[in-house]
């Protein structure tokens, strides 16, 4: 079987305690450098192989302090506090002596408890009925996934016309591919700046801090199989020079997997 | 002039590049360890007081990785990425040799820009005709803030009888105390575990990591003075042991000051 083209992007190779290498894939390759989401990925990817994991990922944060460049990095992944049921980890991603990339992250073991799912998945026409875009934002990254949007696309026509940041809409790895936790980072970072469809006009904008908390186990994950993700993003405030966006992401069976929130850069 | 309460709680003494020690005050006492928005405001003075700093803060991600013991701390906050216009920090308090608090943030240099507030703040009765709650929680940290309930109150009575885990209030310093970004970033941390309000149940929970976007600059933030700010705070997952909670708290103004997020421990 040929490896999936995400395999390919994530893997990575131990290079010491704490440490691995790897490499930028052109096939995830955004406007300048790669797509966040892939290198969240990657660094999640590192922490999820560390021998001396407890639990979980329930909470990532990731900061993305530089433009990375094409080509090698070194990833670092500590856990700096183990507790009886959490874990607490710092990370980090180099290139040369520059700091490109630092998060932290919180792992556990969960315990069944009195659960609910307070925000319901929106009603939405299932991804057979939902029509594939005519057209696409041009970078490589977004042949990567399979995308069906139901409201708030991508702008089609820049004349400054937008009321309302929301988005929703199915989302896939395309080659489908079944879900873990990696894969499931990176889509947290799919959601285009809701500054480009809140105002139909074409600014500079760069996601510099996202936050993903995760609301299901691996069990839980590996149920979504390779299906279509919900997704939902909108923005709270745009403020001289940044806004936040808030997201969330259900399973086909309305299950919310991720609550994802980030800061993104803008001009103008 | 007698310095403020607050004040006391966040004073620190430079120990060395990127160090500062400090302690627990009793003022801020939480039912086991200190409250955690003091935790956050200790760790986000430090920042705002290194010699290095570029800009405000936009970003702020922490994690509670253990409790924190009455007594003596050290913080560290190191600049590890500075651009033009943003700076990238980590941060972290220890006491003794273990790890009890990471973190990490971002500041920026904020230019003029097309802005919007798309989440409005939600109409509500001026603070002055909103009732002082006749009880509160019998920690003393909870002494340190005034408090004026709209919606989703501390539950009463521990009956099982809730169906939403939305609050409203207005909230400042007790004594008030004139609002800056330290002050600001503990606010932040004010709500009760969403889990009491949804359940009117009473579980042991704890915040596990919080992330705060500052939407203002330190001019916006002064023009608040010292008047309440209207917060909301509401849950979207509640999951095997973990639930999020996503807030914001706006200027009388109107004017959103912060969109915050956290991942809560819950037992039960």
């Amino acid at each position: 079987m040929t490896q999936h083209v995400f395999d390919e992007a994530i893997a990575l190779t131990p290079i010491g305690d704490n440490q691995w290498a790897g490499q930028t894939h052109p096939a995830y390759a955004n406007m300048v450098g790669p797509f966040g989401g892939v290198t969240t990925a990657q660094v999640v990817n590192a922490m999820m192989q560390h021998p001396q994991r407890l639990g979980d990922p329930i909470a990532l944060t990731v900061n993305f302090c530089a433009a990375v460049a094409d080509g090698a990095f070194t990833i670092t992944a500590i856990p700096v506090r183990t507790n009886r049921s959490t874990q607490h980890w710092t990370l980090a991603m180099t290139q040369g002596d520059e700091t490109v990339f630092t998060g932290t992250a919180v792992t556990a073991v969960r315990r069944d408890t009195w659960s609910l799912d307070e925000e319901p998945m929106p009603q939405c026409p299932p991804p057979a009925e939902v029509p594939v875009p005519d057209r696409v934002a041009p970078m490589e990254f977004v042949k990567r996934y399979e995308q069906r949007v139901i409201a708030g696309p991508l702008p089609q026509v820049w004349d400054g016309s937008g009321d309302s940041s929301l988005s929703r809409l199915w989302v896939r790895d395309k080659p489908p591919r079944p879900l873990d936790f990696v894969s499931l980072a990176a889509i947290s970072d799919i959601f285009y700046p809701r500054v480009f469809v809140r105002r139909s006009t074409h600014v500079p904008a760069g996601t510099v801090t996202l936050t993903t908390y995760f609301h299901v186990n691996a069990a839980e994950i590996a149920q979504v199989g390779d299906d279509f993700l919900l997704g939902q993003a909108r923005a709270q405030a745009f403020r001289n020079g940044f806004f936040d966006q808030t997201a969330q992401l259900w399973s086909p069976a309305g299950v919310m997997l991720v609550s994802t929130h980030q800061l993104v850069y803008y001009k103008q």
